[in-house]
């Protein structure tokens, strides 16, 4: 596996094409997994759906949180995919660690909803995604060093700055959760504010 | 984000094709996942097996009812897309928001399935169909003034006429359900006429 | 609707292929939707896992069956879009209603697998190929007659044959499960057995 | 279906896309619903949560072998049908055939995560996985007799001695699970250590 030479994007589409095809349909499936964490009531009286949907909310809250964050993180993945231009088995090895991620969001989604109140609840979701983000940081930066991407200076070190500020965010939730649970995830919307653009704009050209 | 330009189609056909698959994942497991709703039956004496398939009936239609809404969004969606020359990062961020309420589906219709009878299990279906249309049609106008389309006006009005008119019977049925749960479906009947056509053509041309 | 023309598919290779990944998505995920038909024991001594598994063997069987049902009618539906030049509404509507009934096999399965010695469960697994085979036909002399596929007519004959043999294994069994249940399963063994090519050559030419 | 001849990739692109693409699905779909395996705990005190998350650390090793497995064997999928040139009625049956060995892992991955312990989780986890080895041996085999890969001599002796090697360690730990099933999973680390490449260049050059 180690010998074996990176593999040109032009002459071998289908492959390269199997590949950003299998990891569409583990973020596609990954994604609409979510609704099965929202449960659907049963064995109870007619009159208290509406109630027992309202006590759902956490679960409509953790949905909409998880698809945005799947989401964004295949934009990302699409747009790191769309400057590869060249294969080898290590890109496709940490391609494949990345999706164990992804693909680990429904469960650690549904445990959320399901006990977001609690330390523990937000430490395995915080670390899931922190695990999503680390490890694509990896990605790039190897295919980047191995050449195997077109990525210019400028937006590589955006791309950087950005995973290093998501993961930050979450990692910096772990120790509050387990002081203050209830606090935790109101750190996760310094995620809207995206400071990676600015930040590389101001440093040096390389 | 903002000032990222707008990519063309071509030459970056694997980049669009991706959008395009992981658009048509979604859908996909979405429409098949439908079938989960319906229980199989166990635990009970094998005689009673065809009463328990004909107790599911209710099931039964609203697997037939979400895979003939889901299709049909697809299809829609499918045509929408074939028209789409250019994307840029709102009108993927669009699509994503579109897909949520896409994915949603399975779920409501589960609860349709089993409280279709109630007010709170019909306004949940329509209002999650509802969101379907104006995220859609929210997505095509954006599309079109960015000039990522190359829809011509009279397509387009027909598309937003049949997307309000599909809306406005989701919307009406709303308030139906809260008076009289047994009425609302009904209206949705309405669907099979479309005056989308007709409307359109006799606007003045633009 | 009913006023769109064809479209080719060359000129519209995007949208055309859309449609086989949308189909090859439902028949993929209704595949391997399958294996959650068997139930994974737990609650038990670890002593009675062998014993469990092998009560299974039911489930087991009909996932063997299913798997190479589905798997057949994906070549056959492979076999198809492969012959076709060109797409309209109907095709795009009737491919959805041939789907939804590939996508019902899991649930149809799962009860078959749950209940194989009684009529109800046969009746209802018949019933749903059946549904698949007629749908596809159907799907299949349309397109022919809208001039939407190259097929020739000896390849459409023996299509046509084979259809209709598999169909009527299907329904040939429902009344047979209905006197005697053990008995209907062993009929669907014919289906090994492919008179079509023969019959269709022994057809006159066309 | 016996008289149909091979098709050549080139001329039939969208058809071969399918068997890729029908192939990525499966591979995509069983490896995403291996998280399923893992419960979400409820019904309990929060408080609790940490302490069940911990004691179900069981399948979080089998979700990260299993994510790993079916991983490495999309990659020699994905290698494999990128020297096919041509495809006949045996290859997608075969196809199939070993995609319903790729589709059981959830199921037998779940058994080993919940009785990982115990000799009957362990022979059925191995069977699985030596079911499929030897099943994409026979369709590599069968491919290349068939003049349907352009693979070279010596990457098929690889191949070979790949498939046998994994193939023998899984089937090895079925007699040591018997008589020792703490040992068995142990044995499956062999796997990191891959010969395949050593023997295949000291074979003499065929």
């Amino acid at each position: 596996m180690a010998k074996e030479r990176a593999k040109r994007r032009e002459g071998n589409e289908i492959e390269f094409s199997r590949i950003v095809a299998f990891s569409d349909g583990v973020f596609a499936i990954a994604i609409t997994l979510l609704v099965l964490a929202i449960n659907v009531p049963d064995h109870l009286q007619d009159e208290q759906l509406a109630e027992a949907l309202w006590g759902q909310r956490a679960d409509f809250l953790a949905y909409a949180l998880s698809f945005a964050v799947i989401g964004r993180f295949w934009i990302i993945h699409h747009r790191f995919f769309g400057e590869v231009t060249a294969f080898d088995g290590k890109l496709l090895a940490l391609n494949i660690f990345y999706l164990a991620w992804i693909a680990l969001i429904p469960f650690t989604s549904e445990v959320l909803g399901d006990h977001g109140g609690e330390a523990a609840g937000i430490v395995l979701y915080a670390a899931n995604l922190s695990g999503v983000v680390l490890t694509g940081f990896w990605m790039q930066a190897s295919a980047r060093e191995a050449g195997l991407t077109e990525i210019d200076a400028a937006s590589h070190r955006e791309l950087r700055y950005r995973s290093l500020y998501i993961a930050g965010v979450f990692l910096a939730s772990i120790p509050v959760a387990l002081l203050a649970p209830g606090v935790a995830p109101f750190m996760w919307l310094a995620l809207f504010f995206d400071p990676a653009g600015r930040f590389a704009a101001a440093e040096p050209k390389g």
